[in-house]
C-alpha cells in the first residue's frame, strides 16, 4: 500500500481500483476458476489477509497465486523470487505493467495485493478491503468442503464495526505512528494504539476470537498486523509502549491462530523484516535488518483452548499449504 | 563520547586528554577541594559512571558537577539547561571553551565526562575510564565516612578482566552494532553483545555482583549500559534479541543496583531517550522520540538479597542526592 506523507500526520491513499470480480460479473469480471491471479507479498500485512482468507477457503486450485519479492523500489514490487524475475503466469517483472495494461497513465499507488486477469494480463482490482470479502462471499461456489464462514450473515455488523476501529487504530494505527511527521502526530497514534490493545484485550480476555466462538474475517485482519508487531513495528515503527508478548491476552490470541492452520503457515518473518527495514529507508537510512527478536515463542502453548469457540465453526481446518506454496522453516517461527 | 563511522565496523575514537587529577599532582593537577568541576550529561552512560561513582564515595561537597542538556550539535555539549544557558560556575555555554582554553587547535571528540580546573577553566580531562578509577584512588582524603571501596586492591585483577570485555561487548558493543555500517558488521556485533550477556547472566546467576559480594567498578560499568537498553539499545542500536527485561538474571541484577542509593537516582530516563533519538539523526532521522517503554517496571522486587552479599561492603550506602541534583520524578521510573 502507498502512503502520503505530510509534515504532521500520515495520511493513507486510500483510492483503489474498485472493479469487483463478482459471482454475477457485473463489473465485467465474472468469478472463474483459473482466470485471475492473485498477486501478494508476504511481507504485506495487507496482502497478508488475502492469502490466509484464501487459504481457509481452500481457493488454491482456482485462484493461483503470485509472489512478490519482500523489497521493491520506488517503480514497484517485483517478481525477483521467481526464475528469470519474471511472474511464470503473467510473464511479467514489475507488477506495475498489470496496472499499466489495465491504466496506461494509472498515477496511483501499485500495491499489493492485486487481482490480474490472466487472459488480458490487466490488474482488475487491488481493492484489498473488498478482496477479501468477495472471495467469502462470491466465491463461494468454489470454496472447499468444510470451508469456513468467515463473513456470515449474522455476525456481520459486528465484523464490521470491529474492522472499522482495528483498522483506523491498529492496522493503519502502527504505520501512523511510524510514518509521523512530528513528535505530536506520532504520539496521537500512539496512544491511540495502545488504548486499541488495551480495549481489544479487554474483549478477548472472555472470548476466543473477535466476532464470538468462531473465527472471522476480524480475526484476519487483527492478526496479520500482531504478526508483524515484535519484529517491526515495535521498534522500526516506535510502537513500544511494549512488545506483543508482553500483553498476555493479546499474546495468547496471536499465538492461537499463529498455530491454527491457515494462519501461521502463512507467515514469512525473513520477508517481512527485510521489507520494512531495507525498503523504508527514510526510516531507516542504513537498510540494516535487526537480527532479532528470538522468533520461537510463537509456538509455546497458548491456552486459549480453555475459552471453549470452534475455530472453524461448522467446517474444519484447512489441509497443509500445497508445496509451492510452504513458507521456508527458517522463515517461519523456529522451534 | 565521538565515534568514527566508516563503511563497516564502527570504531571508537578512544583519543583522550590523559592527564590526570591525583593525590600528589604530578600531571600539575593535585586533587583539592572545590577546585575542578565534573561536567556531565544524564543522557551519557559514560558520564553516568562518573555520576554514580561520585555519589556512592559522597564527593558532591569537594567536587561540584555541571549538567549539560541532554541533546548537542556538531560543536558540543551545551549548558542549555541552566539559567541564562551558561554554566553557573564555569560561565560558559559550550563545554567545547573548556576544550578550547587549554587547547586552542583541540580537534577531537568534545566529550563528557570532562574535569575542568575552575581557577583557569581548562579542561583537565576527559579520560572516562580513568577518571572514576581516580575518583576511588587519588580523591580517597575526602571520600566520605562509610564510602565503599570500589576498586579494592584484591579485587582489581577481577574487576580489570570484567571490565575488559564488557567494554568490548557490551558498553561500546552496543554502539558497534548501531552504528555498523554493514548488515555482517552489525550481525556480528550482535552476536558478541549477546553471547557476552548470556555469559554475564550465567555469571550473575551465583553471585550478586560481578566481582563477588560488594559493589564495585564493574557493577557501575555494566549498569549504565543496562539502564539505556530497554529504552534506547534495543531498538535504536537494533540489540534486539531480547529486552533486559527478558533476560531474568541480568534483569534482576539491575533493578537491584537501580533500587540502590547511587545507583537509580542518578537516571534520568528523559534525558537518555532525548539524546540518543534527537542527536542520531543518521540513525533517525525523524528526530521523534519514543514514548515508550514503560518503565515503571524498574521498581519491581529483584528477589537478589537471596544471594547474599554486602552491597557496601564495610561501608554504607550514600545518603539521598543534594536537592540541586534530584532527578525530576518524572524523569525516573514512574511507580
Amino acid at each position: 500500500m502507498p502512503y502520503v506523507s505530510t509534515a504532521g500526520e500520515f495520511t493513507r491513499d486510500q483510492r483503489y481500483i474498485a472493479t469487483r470480480i463478482t459471482a454475477d460479473g457485473r463489473d465485467g469480471y465474472p468469478v472463474e476458476p483459473g482466470r485471475y491471479r492473485l498477486i501478494v507479498s508476504r511481507a504485506c500485512p495487507w496482502a497478508n489477509r488475502a492469502i490466509i482468507v484464501r487459504r481457509l477457503l481452500g481457493l488454491e486450485d482456482v485462484l493461483s497465486m503470485g509472489i512478490a519479492g519482500p523489497t521493491h523500489d520506488e517503480r514497484s514490487w517485483t517478481f525477483d523470487l521467481d526464475p528469470g524475475a519474471k511472474d511464470p503466469v503473467l510473464g511479467i517483472e514489475r507488477l506495475q505493467e498489470a496496472f499499466f495494461k489495465r491504466f496506461p497513465d494509472y498515477d496511483k499507488g501499485i500495491t499489493v495485493p492485486a487481482m490480474v486477469d490472466i487472459p488480458t494480463g490487466q490488474v482488475v482490482t487491488n481493492d484489498f478491503a473488498q478482496i477479501t470479502l468477495d472471495l467469502s462471499l462470491e466465491w463461494r461456489q468454489y470454496h472447499r468442503e468444510g470451508a469456513p464462514e468467515l463473513y456470515p450473515e449474522a455476525l456481520r455488523e459486528q465484523i464490521d464495526k470491529v474492522n472499522k476501529f482495528v483498522f483506523a487504530d491498529v492496522n493503519n494505527g502502527v504505520y501512523r505512528a511510524g510514518f509521523a511527521g512530528s513528535q505530536e502526530a506520532y504520539e496521537k497514534a500512539y496512544h491511540r494504539l495502545f488504548d486499541r490493545l488495551d480495549a481489544l484485550s479487554d474483549l478477548l480476555t472472555g472470548q476466543r476470537y473477535l466476532a464470538g466462538d468462531t473465527i472471522t474475517e476480524a480475526d484476519v485482519r487483527l492478526f496479520t498486523t500482531l504478526a508483524r508487531f515484535d519484529p517491526v513495528y515495535h521498534s522500526h515503527f516506535k510502537c513500544n509502549r511494549s512488545k506483543l508478548s508482553e500483553m498476555p491476552v493479546l499474546w495468547a490470541y496471536a499465538r492461537d491462530l499463529f498455530q491454527t492452520p491457515g494462519f501461521g503457515d502463512t507467515i514469512d518473518f525473513v520477508h517481512i523484516k527485510k521489507h520494512y527495514y531495507e525498503v523504508q529507508r527514510d526510516i531507516n537510512p542504513t537498510g540494516i535488518v535487526p537480527v532479532g527478536p528470538d522468533l520461537a515463542n510463537w509456538l509455546t502453548e497458548h491456552g486459549r483452548e480453555k475459552l471453549g469457540g470452534r475455530p472453524f465453526g461448522d467446517g474444519t481446518p484447512p489441509p497443509p499449504p500445497v508445496p509451492a506454496e510452504v513458507v521456508p522453516a527458517e522463515h517461519g517461527a523456529r522451534a
